[in-house]
């Protein structure tokens, strides 16, 4: 153990045990992700090879042998509970992603939503015994979001009782799904429906693509990867081009929508339940964001102590980097970030838990409020960890570019959570429709409730600047309810803000699109507003019920500097709406460094009570026992340019340079 | 051409080339640039091959090869100014980087600048020859902006008149340096000398590590490839361990320090003379951040012109996402700072020019100036640059992932520039040690002179709230030149703020280090304060030389947007120093709202005068000719992965894992 490390780790004024349980849900929720961890980590066929180190079809083949493997494994140790599955999954993949992730993730849980009980029946057990390999299409080369605007037609032809799929145009081209490129035989292909000269929409189909027995592309079927991007070198994200490829009447889903034999189309009674799903894998995708900013905290942190570097005061030795404030300032905030979206994560999931319960018994009053919710708490939170990420990378000096220090990896695997599943400004304005509604029933009489409960008070407190000193003298910087109420006042403000650039957009002769349009900034930073209100609240709430005193003391302080740096970095907002004194902000800054420096002792026990094990960090930076330098060296010798004493390149280019000149 | 792209070029109100010229310098400039850049299209010896499809070591031999080719082409051309040859080598390295740079950014200059007539003789004909392929090894692996505690050692032995290299221990490894792992046969090594038992701090040695003829690493040389890292796959960044190796007296740089014979060392005339390098460097990274910012804005805004997605209108065809506001939010302060940068690189170019003539004359009085701007301005453009590209990056949805937009392979080459020549908090920190000493001195009586002189009014303008009505009324949103003054203002107070943090902490007893320490946060925002008001300026001030009245009328748009999406991005700053009323505010967002649409018709014009060939871009959401969709499809199907119909993989894992199952 490095002596420095070592050092932090005596210095800790809390139980480290104590507060990773708080952050798994409990004591036995710790112990088995641990049971869980040691099964891949003590498995031989998981051995660990660096993907760094490998060309893209080599991390390609590597991600396909360990995907078969998991789907083993997991039968031969019975587990079966969705979150220990994704425990295992986290594990083993470190972080770097699943070849097979679409089969699991929307291709079965698709058939399982979607197949009327024949379909079940035949395609499930195909699914499940990996005869049928999966992946789900939906976007196309020149379409995203807007699902009405996808242009793959499924054209039934009653003669034959077949559908023709078809991608008419190069922007029709599915684009994108994780599996399609190489390893999927089948795709459920979202396409528009036309029947009896109509078109209906968009209905989900099982194209076959590829032979279940040789794996050659069927006829009709021009499929393949789509190239390298910035990450996800495991995927084979995918292309698929149809010319008028004919499947059966019956691979068209029918749980809800039917088309009949003679081309009938019946329409599905109105199924509002995959708004679910997406509110799901939304809420999910906050504790990514918490996981990746956990993770990156505590490779920086930990490197951060051990690393020496320049001087504080002249002659005295270099000191540990974590000693500059400015470095502090870099990472403390991220470290307070992590914990914060950690808790907001814990929440979102029992909340959708709970709600979902209601929604099975036909209870749908809580839904809409929740989607509000996750659409721009997804944006919200990554963005926030992607230049989080970034900052923690750049903390680390010229290590943080190497591949050994896991967060260039981090940054890229994380970084496409901005965009899929709702890409972020979209979502944005999603919570954003949900605000001005809420601020439209409260103008008309109408009480709230929930978390948008607040603009209730808006009729009472408009921005007034002569009301700066009177509101202003009611903000207590050292208390934490003082501050989740202005950032309460301050989401009311600029909720209010756009609400009133679209009036006035509307009587400027504006129709209605084109004011929301024109007021789409103050949209998205009423939203922002919202979010970043929801997230302080949510860390105050979590520590009302943390009883040990010494962890309730440290988590107090992660809270107040989370509250205190976000207003400090919008504090136009705060002045502006006269909820600060230019003079408090002096005394934020103040109290910012304080807290800088009563972090300090704490901040590797910190991080190490995320408990990530060295196998899943991968990070020679982030090492538990601080032994950096030797390891860095001897990560560097793996490097495959290394393999040959002389690379060829000179023989060929650089001795006959010599004779030419 | 695509028809959206095109009718966008029929809408520019301005002669895009007349704004060309301006950017570039004048016609003849513009001209020979491209005969410049058509040496290399025209030329078969640099056929095109996306380095995105090669692995890492075909990547590096194609990079050697390119570099050998190179130096064969100059020759031929005759191109020997370094602009001129600068204008090349951007050419055929387009994104990338160049397998032989540092040979010739720092070996070769480093023997011009450190030998004596000697060595100059013997080492310049070799090196100019590529007998000897050089670079420049100074950081270790624990050890990088700090010289003092480089731990390589150099110690004379008078017996047989040779210096012993050694690396002590692991963390003195040399690391990082380019073109060390595989590519060079010796490297001027930066080491503590020892001579007759005492250390006489850091001197440049050159040290053979490859033998000439068989290339392979001489004994007591440990010599390889650090690993993969973010981005520069072309460079073999390597390590150097030093085992006792013995070289001869005459190896030490001896222009201005040496050893004589019997072990005497003879100190140096006291040399700043590298200081003019750094700033040189530092300045010229300002430009690389205009130049990044240029591309990544070029991509972004042409692929928003012709994608279409979603709508505004209900049932009218989907917009281009141009159209949306909060797209060109994204976009067009971007390419407001792209413009400013370009400026202010021009500006230091020259500036540096004009001091480099007064400092070979001895005056240095000009360089303490432009060395603590140069350092603030590069840590301030690279930073602002490095978030840029993401944001462009993210605002062309999925497709900003691959690399085929070329947009992840400008953000990992360019990234680097916050690190490397300077760290940017180390940089920032500088640049507030010239603005505290600055300050003392007008508090000494002194009056300043140049870019500092607005701090001579601190004295009479402390931070005082209850002044804020009178100073704020002084604004005029649409007055560039009252927008310069405030932040002028801004700068003055920050630096006011940062000296009084220092003053405070030093009542409460804490030495000047440790002031310094803890007023950290403070200095660094002094700084960019202090660096944002001088783009701001030569903004403005580059406006005042362009007489065309129709590019005067954009480029006035440019500049009050950046201007004031600075303003709106740090408002607290300004509410704080009482120069801003939040009235004033709610003004600026709708004159920003405005700038974006004026800027709209002009949107691809403004990208098109940076005048980049599709070559040089790589990318294919950046096509002039806007044809993006069927190039994306064209680009796909070159990926390895599609080298063969059935991965290997499916043979291997996945026809086993059935029957296993």
């Amino acid at each position: 153990m490095n002596p420095d490390i070592l050092n932090e780790r005596q210095k800790a004024t809390f139980d480290v045990e104590k507060l990773t349980n708080i952050l798994n849900g409990g004591p036995e929720k710790t112990k088995r992700r641990r049971e869980i961890e040691s099964m891949v980590l003590n498995d031989p066929d998981f051995k660990y090879e660096d993907p760094n180190f490998l060309s893209r079809s080599e991390r390609y083949d590597q991600a396909v042998r360990k995907s078969a493997q998991m789907i083993l494994k997991l039968r031969e140790y019975g587990i079966a509970d969705p979150e220990e599955i994704y425990c295992y999954k986290r594990m083993f993949r470190g972080n770097f992603q699943e070849a097979m992730g679409l089969h699991f993730a929307m291709f079965i849980p698709t058939l399982y939503g979607q197949c009327d009980p024949e379909q079940s029946k035949k395609w499930l057990p195909l699914a499940e015994s990996y005869q049928v390999l999966g992946t789900y299409a939906q976007t196309e080369l020149g379409h995203g979001t807007h699902l009405r605007g996808l242009e793959t037609t499924a054209t039934y032809d009653p003669n034959t009782q077949e559908f023709i799929l078809n991608s008419p145009t190069v922007s029709s081209i599915k684009w994108w799904p994780g599996g399609l490129g190489k390893t999927s035989n089948h795709a459920i292909v979202l396409a528009q429906l036309y029947t009896r000269g109509s078109c209906h929409g968009l209905h989900a189909f099982i194209v076959p693509i590829r032979d279940m027995n040789t794996h050659k592309p069927l006829p009709g079927i021009v499929v393949g990867d789509i190239g390298p991007k910035f990450g996800f070198n495991e995927v084979d994200n995918g292309f698929l081009k149809l010319d008028h490829v004919r499947i059966p009447r019956e691979n068209m889903l029918m749980k809800y929508a039917k088309v009949d034999p003679d081309g009938t189309y019946i329409k599905p009674p109105s199924a509002k339940l995959t708004y679910g799903t997406m509110v799901f894998i939304r809420s999910m995708i906050v504790g990514e964001s918490a996981r990746a900013l956990a993770k990156s905290s505590t490779i920086a942190i930990r490197y951060s102590v051990v690393r020496h570097q320049s001087e504080i005061r002249r002659g005295a030795p270099e000191p540990q980097i974590l000693d500059y404030q400015t470095q502090q300032y870099k990472l403390f905030p991220v470290l307070a970030m992590a914990y914060a979206f950690t808790f907001v994560g814990q929440y979102m999931n029992e909340t959708y838990h709970r709600i979902s319960g209601d929604i099975h018994q036909g209870d749908f009053s809580e839904l809409p409020e929740l989607h509000a919710l996750s659409a721009g708490l997804k944006a919200f939170t990554t963005w926030a960890a992607n230049s989080a990420i970034e900052v923690c990378r750049m903390s680390c000096g010229g290590h943080g570019y190497s591949r050994s220090s896991a967060l260039p990896d981090i940054y890229v695997e994380f970084t496409p959570t901005c965009t899929y599943e709702g890409e972020n400004t979209v979502m944005m304005l999603q919570t954003a429709r949900y605000l001005m509604k809420s601020y439209r029933q409260v103008q008309a009489g109408e009480q709230l409730h929930g978390i948008v409960s607040y603009l209730n008070e808006t009729e009472h407190q408009r921005i007034q600047p002569q009301l700066v000193t009177a509101r202003a003298t009611g903000l207590d910087i050292n208390d934490l309810s003082s501050l989740v109420e202005v950032y309460k006042l301050r989401a009311a403000t600029l909720v209010e803000l756009a609400a009133k650039s679209i009036q006035k957009e509307l009587q400027h002769n504006k129709n209605q699109e084109d004011a929301w349009n024109n007021s789409a900034i103050d949209l998205v930073r009423a939203s922002d507003a919202h979010c970043h209100y929801v997230v302080v609240k949510l860390f105050a709430d979590k520590l009302a019920g943390i009883d040990a005193a010494s962890i309730h003391l440290v988590l107090l302080m992660l809270a107040r500097l989370y509250a205190l740096h976000g207003i400090s970095n919008n504090s136009g907002d705060f002045l502006q709406a006269g909820l600060l004194k230019g003079s408090q902000l002096v005394e934020i800054t103040t109290r910012i460094k304080e807290l800088l420096s009563e972090l300090r002792p704490n901040a590797v026990a910190l991080v190490d009570a995320f408990d990530f094990h060295d196998r899943m960090l991968n990070s020679v930076l982030g090492r538990y026992d601080g032994n950096v330098y030797d390891h860095l060296f001897e990560w560097a010798r793996r490097s495959p340019l290394n393999s040959t004493e002389v690379h060829e390149s000179y023989h060929k280019y650089l001795e006959p340079l010599r004779s030419k000149l």
